[in-house]
């Protein structure tokens, strides 16, 4: 009984955004916001794989409701729960233990040694850039490595998309360059284009063990959000948004680097349009500077240490080298003072 | 940082609905759908109160993340989860055990005995109509006696007036006819009155111990939603909409009775215009009998065994009728067959 | 690799307690006390079943680990773990509500109904006799309905006959009278005769799913005690213990019976000779003046408000009457005082 | 109401052991085995700190009741649980990354990051020699920093001294050499020195905090047990145990090195009377070899790939070298086969 929007939205998904990439996903509307995409993969995961445990990573950030929030790595955002979180344990995302430590060796001896504590889990969640928490890059290298430990030990791999998705890197999903093929993948945010509250579960069609009405809820097709959503992956029908993504990204990312030189031991990380200057304490006198002159910059990571410049995708260049000259402006000032 | 249109809502929502009722209340939007909100109530109760157990009901309704989930009643939905649920138990709603067993007394018993087995519950969340669990009605009374037994044993009282709230049961709140005074209420769907995804929990302002950021969210704010539902209040301005839906309630009970009295063993319940026809193993080939010809009616309850009967709240007394007599119509042919 | 004891009292407790009653189970030695058969029992049975949820009783008392405490009813000790417990529910004894109410069929309704909100269970685990909730007295026809809903329902049957078990209420075994085959049974305290500590756990034999090494500990085999056990089996060689239990028991009922009726609104319950004086506020007074007396008598409920006649099993009657005695003389004191 | 017994074991243990350590602790007696002490431990742990999870070690091994099994990193035996474990996490032990990485730094890395996704602990769990994991010896620098991370997030230090205290390691407490004042201790095993079946926890006086009757049990207090441990402490009246185990253990390692030698790629390690050669795929035959020479000698380790040789603390030099002998024994015959 779906709508003709519903299937108009699902036929051009298919068709601009799976069919070209060789990707085969069934489409679930788990409810309109990210953490319900979250949600109705974790349950899908644990239902599929009969375990219970999700590995998600130190400083990841996947929503507020009570399973969601079991896998965020915020403490505080954890204590609103109220009661102790469990189904989850956060293990170290790439480059957590610093450069010479490879994290995923870690994760291995911890799977392979049948004492180590840890149960084998139903699934790793995973962001391939960490937005809230503080713009944290995973190289593809270890990407790739993650999956192959997943497939391993019959794991599932779910990537959080949510932020990173929809173009933000430059490609349609954050993790083409890597070429993985996660299991679940979850989007939300820009997949409706105009603000309009929507999100997505796709899942590998053999995982769509799901029974009828399993995993419900009022607001998951909203005909508006669908006719946003469809006519916003017309974008996706030519590849003008990804150049001008990637070109943009350079951009932010070299204007980020000399702004970074004048600051005490800053420094810059990022992918397309998803930039971080990291830079201490001085990150939210410098985000304060920028609103007042009118614009919106917020701040990432465990300790609001990072800016997070993540401008609307389609913003014109003059545009954003007007935020730019607003962010570089704001720098000097709070270097001044 | 809030918008106008979020202003706009707020005051007419404190002006139309909070002040006349003498109600105060802050609002909190908490994401886009109803399981946002009983999250964040949840999450809330459980934090002030610093126990963990919540009481749910019998045949109770209210999401499908992990922690409305756990309050919900339908085994199905529960073993999607995938792993056990835990921090709530479902104690029988009013009528649960027949006309002659009062389920306060039970409740209160398990209560006061402090060797029950039953912890002190952060709260009692509750339906006054359970809708999905099969159009079930709490008597006024039942209704007060649990807000008595809540404060007395230190619980809050949450009322979820998710899909009966927003002038359902006649009233705006569901809850007024009982003169009940919940520690916070969850309210969806209707309340952005065309369709737009939003929730808001109302909280007595002494329980907002929220720290900045402790629970967030995307699409926690829409300013489409905002604006919908800023117009959509406007129909409580007078009390033509109340009326209304009391006349229509009316009519959708009385024109079931009749249909029930052709049914061997049915039964109508329900209050104003959230109407069931009880009647078992019929109720689903009536719901596609009426489908085909072309009215929507649902099924609800355990066992799918009643007809949901919940137009729209605007709609007019004509098309209203010829609602039911395709009911009518459907039931007859059912009934022949 | 057992030891000669072990071997012994092996053969014993099939040819002296098992055969004759024509029960076929395997014994497991999980540890030396009562806690560690009630936690090797409910893993047991949720490993079989693959479900968690197991069903206690109101005023229930299984022991103060983290899984045996979960089922234990005091809120009290349930505070003492720190933590909320999970995986059970406390559900109504019978008579809990009160001679009107089966709580059998309140418990039948909840695992009928498919929205009930009660999870399919692992197993029922329940005393015949409360002793520590207070010397309540499960009738044999709730307990054979308990056994039937069990089977029909897919859950194991666990009786906790710690306390009341080996001889306690006259048989050996407490449910022998209502002809019970559970299918495991805990047994601890007087199993090993001379207060070494031992504990048991029967399983019928198609339960036996334990892997190598899955469930071990240090003390599961104890040879001092297993030679104390085997020596205490030899009094069940002959009817003589049970037939002087029996006698016994109705001396104490006796006895009681009278001390209640000088007593505001006492009762006298119990089986054999585990005899509760339900007493109110005076338990402890008694409890106290007793001991001045020289007489250990402890007190039981969930105000303390039963005193419970617990004598050894092979005491004498003579030295039983001077112990009655004494428990009237300190119920003479309290009166008059 | 304490028996004299227990009153002599008591006025000893304070005499002899704690005395001149200069140690201050309450003894508390929380049912028979290890398990016992474990639950009461971490049950007092979190009721102390209010904070629930508490951190184990990879390859720990803590007990098979609920809440020490999900502080034992047996996969194996954890799945006999039957439900997911919770309340816990395993963190690397010393050396469990290889030698190059300090595990201490990234568990201090994930206390300190607020958003690592690692709750504040109530408390580290440790042995300071994992004998079931494989007879792992942390270093006593390792065993201080963890002791001052504790300190410094808020967090108790319990050891678990069950099988390498009571002078396993030379020492009456296997943490006298790396001067630690563990918040609590849990002992069993050789406590009661005759195999008779009891465990203790000492706690530091200030977290004394349970209320009556919080954390009972049946075989608690077992006079027979107190009459043994307190004749088992009158070896600690003088060092000559002390000095004997530490000359038995240089011995044993001694042998122990000669036949690793002979063995590809073996190793040993331990501490006192605590000795493991490690041998890979040869420990199980080489355990059977030595049964069938009459020498029970167990294999530890999650893949059973070490040889714990652990004798009684008291044997005589004489019949030492000839278990030892009969250990190069079938060292040598697997070697041929």
């Amino acid at each position: 009984m779906a709508t003709t929007a519903k299937a108009a939205l699902l036929e051009r998904f298919e068709r601009v955004i799976l069919e070209p990439r060789r990707l085969d996903y069934r489409v679930q509307f788990p409810g309109p916001t990210g953490t319900n995409a979250v949600e109705a993969a974790l349950k899908l995961a644990r239902k599929v794989t009969g375990r219970t445990l999700v590995v998600s990573f130190t400083n990841g950030y996947h929503g507020m409701t009570l399973g969601s929030l079991a896998a965020t790595g915020n403490r505080g955002k954890r204590s609103g729960a109220g009661q102790p979180l469990s189904g989850t344990v956060a293990l170290p995302y790439d480059g957590y233990l610093g450069p010479s430590v490879d994290t995923l060796q870690l994760i291995e001896r911890l799977l392979e040694d049948p004492s180590s504590g840890l149960d084998l889990p139903a699934a790793f969640l995973v962001e391939t850039v960490q937005a809230e928490g503080g713009v944290r890059v995973a190289s593809t290298s270890w990407l790739r490595g993650l999956e192959r430990l997943a497939r391993r030990h019959g794991a599932l791999l779910i990537v959080d998309d949510i932020q990173v998705g929809c173009g933000r890197t430059g490609t349609f999903f954050s993790f083409e360059e890597a070429g993985l093929r996660p299991d679940l993948v979850c989007l939300s945010k820009s997949i409706s284009g105009y603000g309009l509250p929507m999100a997505l579960v796709l899942l590998r069609p053999e995982l769509d063990l799901w029974k009828p009405g399993e995993h419900n809820g009022t607001f998951r097709g909203n005909n508006l959000a669908f006719l946003a959503a469809t006519e916003a992956l017309s974008f996706w029908e030519t590849d003008e948004l990804q150049r001008q993504v990637l070109a943009h990204g350079a951009l932010i990312a070299e204007r980020l680097a000399a702004l970074a030189r004048c600051l005490p031991s800053a420094e810059v990380r990022g992918r397309g349009m998803i930039q971080g200057l990291v830079c201490g304490e001085l990150a939210q006198p410098i985000s304060r500077a920028a609103f007042e002159r009118g614009l919106i910059i917020e701040t990432a990571g465990p300790k609001d240490e990072v800016l997070k410049v993540l401008p609307p995708l389609t913003i014109g260049k003059a545009e954003l080298c007007e935020g730019l000259d607003l962010l570089e402006d704001a720098v000097q000032a709070v270097g001044r003072g």
